[in-house]
């Protein structure tokens, strides 16, 4: 019965370090099946059905996960959010944080009401150097790399395309996505991507970063990625970086008032 | 041979999570075993003696710990020094880092020539918003504290005193210090101790810190910490905070041509 059903909005971290990943699967430890069992075991009910606004893969991160859940309206009141916060803190382990419990605004879908996603991809071109206490979630990289390079090679891979070459395809999915942000930024050892796009299909930062990367290195010329991206066929010569260097740091929502119509077109465009 | 034999700065940064701290024990794994073993190894010597500017204690981690060990002066090149470097962070393991190894100045000892030791305690308290890719040196505390309150008592203990009521008693030992800083800062849910001394003795950092946080909940008046001081006895009140929120981020040194007095006069008041 709809009216006995309270949505609620949870700000999820995670270190996806020996997790497999975001979705539920038998027998295998994940953030989705960790958080229903614990949201099931704190509300005295069965496992709730997440969704979440990044399926993240295995190994990686996230800091700025948000989700939604659907439970008794009972806990439809900011003390009982609260009431929860700490109860989820008290039963998940310190490798998933729900930061943030609150009911959701009118018409709040994790998923379809997001504007955009935002990872960092992190590397270290020295590993003599790699600080220890974050090598949990800093790629070691053994040759240096020229951030200038990787700029120019991003540049040409900004905006709206087919980005099936950085994709692993899935039948009768599109791999057109528009790619707001691909920024490099060195800071003394480390080197750090911004990726930023209204959504990404399965493997794409890592795919853009290693094609960076390659660039960056000076294994190939800046020009290469983005000729890769117009011949939309994936290329052994652009190495696919390893999970653990990717964050997924926020996702942005429309004001208030968009959030029902926004998710209305999103589902449109995805669901044809 | 006096002549053989050259003096290496090495600059050191170790996750400490599950090493027995830095001194070699037998049976167990510890940043000085781990590192002179390595160099054993690389050098192809028996394991070289090191020395360092902070033993740390099982948990505590580092991010600008320095030793120095002496080895045959064929490795007194700048790129032997560089290779050095390279081997070692291939052969340790990524809890270790030597992100530095030069020729050490003459006169140099790294722990006698130390002018002082930067330490930073990390603590959240906010338990479930605790970063989990933070959660290896950062305390998650379960109450909110008050960072002006625990300035408040941070700024009675400033000074040279004899840290007596802070340290484990050794027989025949001062525990007179110069603690030149104890400054808290918040930022958001982190709150952060940065630490410094020309020396500490033992447990002395993580006994300042438990001694600020309870005051800083509220629980003792600011000036409790300061009393306790001046009574120079060990007070049960004032909790020994757990290891793996301190960190070891810089150690000082003189001017090169201050180097062998300052090795001397530290030699002098420690031995007696």
């Amino acid at each position: 019965m709809e009216q006995d059903v309270v949505r609620l909005r949870l700000d999820v971290a995670y270190d996806g370090t020996g997790l497999s990943g975001w979705a539920r699967q038998p027998g295998r430890v994940t953030v989705e099946g960790l958080l229903e069992d614990a949201l099931g075991a704190v509300l005295r009910v069965p496992p709730p059905a997440l969704t979440c606004a990044g399926r993240t893969d295995a190994g990686v991160h996230a800091r700025g996960q948000v989700c939604h859940v659907d439970v008794p309206s009972a806990y439809g009141s900011t003390s009982a959010c609260a009431t929860l916060r700490r109860q989820l803190a008290g039963v998940l382990p310190r490798s998933v944080r729900v930061s943030g419990v609150c009911v959701a605004p009118p018409g709040f879908d994790a998923r379809f009401s997001a504007l955009e996603r935002r990872y960092v991809y992190r590397v270290c071109d020295d590993p003599a150097a790699l600080d220890p206490l974050a090598r949990a979630y800093v790629l070691a990289w053994r040759r240096s790399v020229d951030e200038g390079r990787m700029q120019a090679a991003a540049d040409r891979l900004v905006g709206t395309h087919d980005f099936g070459a950085y994709c692993r395809r899935r039948e009768g999915a599109s791999t057109v996505r528009h790619l707001r942000e691909l920024a490099w930024r060195r800071e003394g050892v480390l080197v750090e991507a911004t990726v930023t796009a209204d959504a990404f299909c399965h493997s794409m930062v890592r795919a853009l970063v290693g094609a960076c990367l390659a660039v960056g290195e000076g294994r190939l010329d800046p020009s290469v990625p983005g000729e890769v991206l117009a011949g939309r066929r994936r290329d052994s010569r652009l190495p696919v970086v390893p999970a653990h260097g990717l964050t997924l740091e926020q996702v942005g929502y429309p004001a208030d008032e968009q959030l029902a119509a926004r998710a209305l077109l999103t589902r449109r465009r995805r669901e044809p």
